[in-house]
């Protein structure tokens, strides 16, 4: 995939799964990695019981961690190999329940900064042949140098 | 508890408990009501392995996940008893990584309309004696008057 | 300019324009209309000292207003002839300082509701030949049915 | 004013008070400072017909550049006196129409870090002896230490 993003490191890709598989959070809701590339990133969510909100979609709070999680990776993806991925803040918009036999998260580097970064992500409901736009979510991102991920 | 708000619905402290326990994500996070009142309520999140980031921590869409229950179930304790509860919208700040023993989330409604309300939550970190605000949301609540729960 | 709405009001344009002129916030700041269709919008924010940060850029705020009244009346195109529209609320996130000969603010609707839609804005700084992106927003946008314009 | 807060800079309030001097907005707009402490600043817009949106009221981007050069100022008392304050992003809610003789912007800050603070605003309108809640603003504020002002 050509992007308009320079990689500060070539091995982003690896760095990238290696820093997701290390996530309790993504195994436990089944969330896995769809798609990379320099500044962009695709995970996917399936439907699950287990983690419906009260009228048996997909709670908004899982959809968040799915787009949160895309919104970091697209960020990281364009880091120095020795960065930590850090969320300062993020912003979600619920167009439509999470209904759905899947859901794909597609983020993508809005800003790239040494500092701060701004991603973007669009959340989708796949259901049969049909691609709904449910969500969408923006989040500001940070490098941070040390291991315990504190912004300072 | 005292209250700033008049109570729409004198039962709602059951119809929040009878939501609440029909949401799966609440019960495999492990989420639990640790206080309710008009306008009010404090849930709390214990640390789990299943639920953490790259570092160990526990996910920040978990805490958001919760904290965006928490602002939904404030805003739903003042609604009419034939009222949906729907997230439109949340952003959430983060101070400090998710690291503790458990963690509360307290919400509270700022602005209750009709239609629209405005909710808004503390996060905590509890270790021992310690208790470390690590984050917050504002939310963005409508109440909608059938099952499908759509913003419309 | 074709669109992806249909226009309940096809007289939507004049009606924009209508309500545009009637906002002193937008004469004073010389923030004019440069291009309307269904769904979207760009106004146009010459550079002003009047309106000025401490080093002399244009205010975050100021910008904000005009990405603010960009996505109001993005939706309002949509909209029937006699709703008023409200901000609910909106989010801004500033990539670099509003530096540039003029602005420009180009909004278009994410998500259109009978009640609740969804606008974003892209802002622009326009130097010469140079066209760079120094600011984002999304907004909340309620269509209200009473002039006083109050959130319920 | 007792704080929670310590000075890194014993000038602080003399720092804002030239800071603010320097914005050719807040003039514009005659936005003026109520009161400031270590980590808190109120601010004060009259009514002004010049910043109105359609129905009369104080439109939405003005009542939000008060609330962020409110919160910008709050967290720059708590700053170095070498660091320039910079506007991250922010997210405002409207919970009434900006109806009043005038309005004060009370902001605090809720979190101080070296590069990356958070503030947040409460916009109260005031018509004799009422002072009613109009709008609320969180803010991300980044500490930076070269004239240009750019987020990195």
């Amino acid at each position: 995939m050509s992007s308009k993003f320079e990689a500060r490191d070539p091995n982003y890709e690896q760095r990238v799964r290696d820093s997701f598989s290390r996530q309790g959070a993504m195994r436990s809701m089944q969330i896995s990695i769809e798609d990379i590339g320099l500044g962009v990133i695709t995970l996917r969510l399936p439907h699950q019981q287990d983690y419906t909100q009260q009228h048996g979609f997909m709670h908004a709070g899982v959809v968040s961690t799915a787009m949160d999680s895309a919104c970091g990776y697209a960020a990281f993806t364009l880091m120095n190999d020795d960065a930590a991925v850090l969320a300062v803040e993020f912003k979600a918009d619920f167009f439509a329940p999470a209904q759905g036999e899947y859901f794909l998260m597609q983020a993508s580097v809005v800003k790239s900064g040494k500092t701060i970064s701004v991603s973007k992500c669009d959340a989708f409901a796949i259901e049969g042949d049909t691609k709904k736009h449910i969500a969408q979510m923006t989040a500001t991102i940070m490098a941070v140098y040390d291991k315990a991920g504190v912004v300072s």
